[in-house]
This record gives structure tokens, sequence and C-alpha cells, in this order.
């Protein structure tokens, strides 16, 4: 039986579970604490950031992908010199873990970004303000995620704390109509296939809801994006699910906002939503398996997350209201503002959809 | 989180593992042998006829429920006893283990049923021989499946051999036009549910193929099937997910075969072709839960069985060539004429989704 290797133990180590159950795949997951999300699966609980231990967890498998873009470039390098197949590979990996890499090689492969610059000194970031309005994005290169490590500043002092520890990206503050994502898969030997492009929603910085495919959307703007993924999915050697963030602007470019090289926040509608699920596109991509169809199932899909936590009583009162909406719990304790779980409706007309999926939603409320 | 136990670690069990995780409950299951199908939620593996096994496995479980109808009612009643919520009970359970029980209870519903006898003697079967044109299927009470403990016979003494064990069930040969599947899910509170009436193809008495909905059904025999499944799981307080297998005859009647109390085979095509496949209802009955909309996703969905194996290079040469026919391995060893996985195919068009799905599971070839 085919084994393949998680390292992290979210929620999308444990959404890759009953894909991998289906299609008769063990996964392996290498969890960072006893109760992580993805324990049913979890067979070593241990630092993702200590080679040794991923060099053992990573024995017998014959696949290694991740549930996070955290696994230090030494640890992933290591673990290549062992012969492991590491998909997506350190070299790909480094651009989802370094925006300032990322910003560069988009640029060497000529896909649409916002305005960018390397910023070393407040003098620098000045410059930018004065070329770009008086205001920007700034972004700390590594460790930033849900908002965190992103600062829109209208003033060269505003990044002197990050500026500390070294350069930072500045981005152009682009007007945009909405934000889509265009998610693709991608295996070693080279198939790719696309998702219809999704319209996300953010809510301070973090996914909100999403809606398959996005509404009112031309065809322009549809093949633009996923030419784009495709050009970054073999330009980075990306393998395995690839999520680019998109801004649609008010004039109608799509620019590169993020990457994320494993499934995504922005692809959970596919579980239902799609032939393929992300989750199971990914165990295929990782594996160098064909890749399956990723046409939708339904003309609307949405999907919406859930913050906080969701205990037993109110998915029972969400299911009892929606019966036709899907839970899904990520069996993570209780905290404030952390993705707890998400549901998702599918359904003929893209209004009613959404109703459904907010009522069922509705039902999930969190005080800590 | 709440925990459902499953005695017993097959197929089922299995199936039953994706969707709770989806809903956040904890599955274990008391496995025979610790390489069984469901071995990834196996919290122990023993034997289900031993009480105390049973008892340990069972406590901390919020639902026990089953892969299989197996446990013995001394070891069902035992569990009861010290107050866990088995689902279904051991009353209902009886009609599945004991064909001859099942066929008198049925009849105390007023369920229509082929003519059958409890026939105790070769004399008896011969009286029942020439009330019924000379042609008769015996069948022993118990233990019988997929076809074995079955016996089409012309002779008054061709069971002897099992009457020496006691009595048997002799049954009309029923001039069926095709056999059906009426899968319907009942929870302890008395909400019942069920899906769309699904056409059956058996060879040698084990399923091979399910279309659903059945094609080309009557609104009569559609209405009569739903009834008798929604009659039999109140009448049987069956909780769980009950499948009723049944022929449609060449007049247009619809009769009662078999009965299952667990997810069945006949419903396997529900994990993609309805919006809540019969996994999740059961895991979602057998804890109380309300119950999902089982409305279908697709016009036609066609299952197809794989006996033997599914090497993971098959595998690979049927996602290959169907990129949209779903895969399911059951993690088991190679075994001839064992279940060992199936496919299923979503379309518009009944005779394109039987090719597609016909296509995939060609790939799958087993000699010992």
């Amino acid at each position: 039986m085919p084994v393949v290797g998680v390292i992290g133990g979210g929620q999308l180590a444990r959404m890759m579970i009953p894909p991998a159950v289906a299609l008769g795949v063990e996964v392996r997951v290498l969890a960072e604490a006893a109760d992580s999300s993805a324990r049913l699966a979890a067979t070593v609980v241990g630092d993702y950031r200590d080679t040794e231990t991923v060099l053992a967890f990573a024995r017998g498998c014959d696949a290694i992908t991740f549930d996070h873009e955290h696994v230090p470039q030494e640890v992933l390098r290591a673990l290549v010199d062992t012969g492991a197949a590491v998909r997506p590979g350190p070299d790909a990996l480094l651009y989802a873990q370094d925006k300032l890499a990322m910003r560069a090689r988009l640029a060497e492969l000529g896909v649409p970004m916002p305005d960018w610059a390397r910023v070393s000194s407040a003098a620098e970031l000045g410059a930018f303000l004065d070329d770009h309005g008086g205001r920007a994005v700034v972004k700390t290169p590594r460790g930033g995620y849900d908002g965190k490590g992103v600062r829109v500043v209208d003033q060269s002092s505003a990044a002197d704390d990050w500026l500390a520890s070294g350069p930072v990206l500045a981005e152009e503050l682009v007007p945009f109509r909405r934000e889509l994502a265009q998610l693709v898969a991608r295996r070693p030997s080279g198939e790719v296939r696309p998702w219809p492009v999704v319209e996300t929603v953010q809510q301070n910085g973090v996914c909100a809801e999403v809606f398959a495919p996005a509404p009112h959307t031309t065809e322009a703007v549809e093949r633009a994006a996923a030419e784009i993924a495709t050009t970054v999915a073999h330009g980075l050697d990306v393998t395995g699910v690839l999520a680019v963030e998109l801004f649609e602007t008010t004039n109608g470019r799509v620019l590169v906002n993020e990457l994320a090289m494993r499934p995504h926040n922005s692809g959970h509608f596919s579980i239902e939503g799609s032939v393929t699920s992300q989750f199971e596109q990914h165990v295929r991509a990782v594996l160098d398996w064909p890749l399956g169809e990723t046409e939708l199932r339904a003309p609307a899909t949405v999907m919406i997350n859930v913050f906080g936590a969701l205990p037993a009583d109110q998915i029972v009162a969400s299911l009892a209201h929606q019966p036709s909406v899907k839970v899904h719990a990520y069996g993570k304790g209780p905290r404030a503002g952390r993705k707890a779980g998400h549901v998702t409706a599918l359904g003929e007309d893209l209004d009613e959809t959404v109703y459904r999926a907010r009522a069922a939603a509705a039902h999930f409320e969190f005080e800590e």
C-alpha cells in the first residue's frame, strides 16, 4: 500500500485522511502534539524542525508532503539527501517561505503582480511611498499568515520595528474589485490540472467565505487566472496543490497576491464541490499518480469558515436546521479566532446557496 | 467529541471513517485482526463474540454500532445491560440474524413478500414444492450472505443436509423483472429518511453493479419501495441505516427479499451520489443526530464492485484512463472473489455513465 507522510498535524493533514482512505493510500502524520487535528493518522508526535525526527518519520513513506510551509530548508534538504520524495521540494517551498524570493522569481517568470520593492530602510520605504501615492502594504518576508506580518502604512517610519530585523517587502496598495483564488495541482511528471477560479471574501485579513465558481467572471479573467497558476506551478516546480491568491483589479487585471504550496482554505469547497477535491488531488499528485477531473458538481458552491469552536450541540442544531449543508469540524480545542471548521453548501442558484450556508454557519457561536 | 464504537473492522467500518472525520466524530473500531480494513481507527483487536472484550471496547463510546450482524445476542444484551446505546439494538438485529424470525415479523407488519414457509423436514419441503410449481429457494436461517446459505431446489431431499441442523426457510421462486434496493436511515427519536430506490445487478448471488436512481421506475414502484422500508424501519425499531433488498416482479409488485441493518453494498453509490452518504447518515443516526438530505447529486450514478484485489499499479491505470471516476480500495489483502473495492461514476446520462464506470473497473484484474 502506498504511504504518504504529512509533516504537520493541522486540519489540512486531517482532511487528507478521507481521500487517502478511499484510494487505499496510507497517510502518516508527524504531528506537533498528541491532540493534533490529524491525530487519527499521527504515527509520530515530534518537532518538525528537528532533522532526526523528520528523517525517522519519513522512513518507509513513498512521498513526503506538508500541512504547512514552515519546515526549515536544512531539514528539507537533509530529507532530499536521503532519497526521499519531498513534494513540493525545498527549491519550490523556498518561494512559499520567503515573500521577497517569491516576488523576485515571479518577476523573472513575467507573472503580473502589484508593484513591489525590497526595502531595507525607512528612506527606501519613503521613496516607495512617494512613488505610490503615499500608501503601501508592508510585509515581513517570512512567518506571516492570515493577516499577520502585514501592515498598511503611510509613513516611512511605520516599519522601523520590522526593518530592525532585516529587509521587508513593500507592495503597491492595489485598487481591487475583489479577491480570487486559483487552485491548481501538478504532479512531478508534469501533468497540471486547474480548478475553476473562485472568489474569496476576507474579513480582518482572514478568509471568511468562498464562492465557486467566482460569480460573474469574464472569460479573460478565468483564462488569466488559470494561466498564471499554471505558469507558477511549472516555473517554481511545484508538486501537489498550489493556491494562488489573486486580486482582480477595478480595471480588469489579475495580479498575484500570495502563494501557498499545499491544499488551501480557498479550496475547501472542492471536497463536495468538485469531482476531485483538493485533498484527493494533493494525495494523487505527491504520489505522482494521474490527476482527477476538476469539474464543479453544481452551479454554485459556497464555503464559510467557522472560528473558535464547533461544539457538538451547535453541530446538531446546524444539521437540524440545514439538512443539505455539510459541516466539517477540525477536532481542535476551542480558541477565539482560530479556524475550527467550515460549512459547505451546493445549489443551483448562488443567492439561495449563500443563504443556506450562512444559515448553517450562524449556529456556531463562540465566546471565550 | 462524540465517540461511535463500531464492532467489526471490514470495509463498512472503514467507510464510516471519512464522514466521521468531517463531522468531528471519533470512530473507534473493534477489529478481528491487526490488518483489518478499518485498521486506521481500530483501537482494539479482539473477538466480538467475547462479552468482556466487547464491554471493555464499548466503555467511553456514546453509541455502539456494527460492521456486520454477527454479534451474538447474549453479547448484545450484556452491552445493553451496561447502559450502552446499542444501535441497532438486539431486538432489531435478531431479524437481521435470523431469516425465519424476519419473515414471521414482516408477515405481522403486512409487508409484501414472496410466499414462504418454515420447513422442518423433507416432507414439508416437498409440500412447499408441490404448491409452488416444483421449484423453490431454500435458505439457512442464519449465517448466509452473498449467495452462501441459499439454494434453488426442485427435490424434496435437496435440503436434507441443512435440515439435519434444524428448520430452514423455503421461499417461492419469484419471477422478477429486476432487483431493487431501498435504503433508509432512522434515528432513535424516530426521524426516517429514505434514499431514492436503486437497481442492483447480481452476479453469482453477489452484488456486481448498482444504478442510482433505478432507471425507468414507475412512481408506484418508487412509493412502494420507500413505504416498505419505512414500515420495516419503524416496525423492527431499526436505528441507523437499513437496506431492504427487493424484487420488482414481472407483474409490477415489489417484494422484500432480504434485510441488512447497516450500511450496505447497494448504498456505496451514495458516497459521491447523494448529498448525504449512507456512511455519514449512519454515523448521524446512531448518535441520534439530525439526518441529512438524501437527494441525488446527478441524474445517474453507477457503482461497480471490484473483486480480488486493487494493486496500486492497476489503480493508477484506472485513474489515468477515467479521471472522473472515483476509486475506492478497501485496504484488504488479495483473495479471489472477495470484495476488494468499488468504483463510482456520476453523469448526466446513464449509458455514458455505465460506460465510464465499466471502463474504470476493467483495469482491475485478479488471478490467484
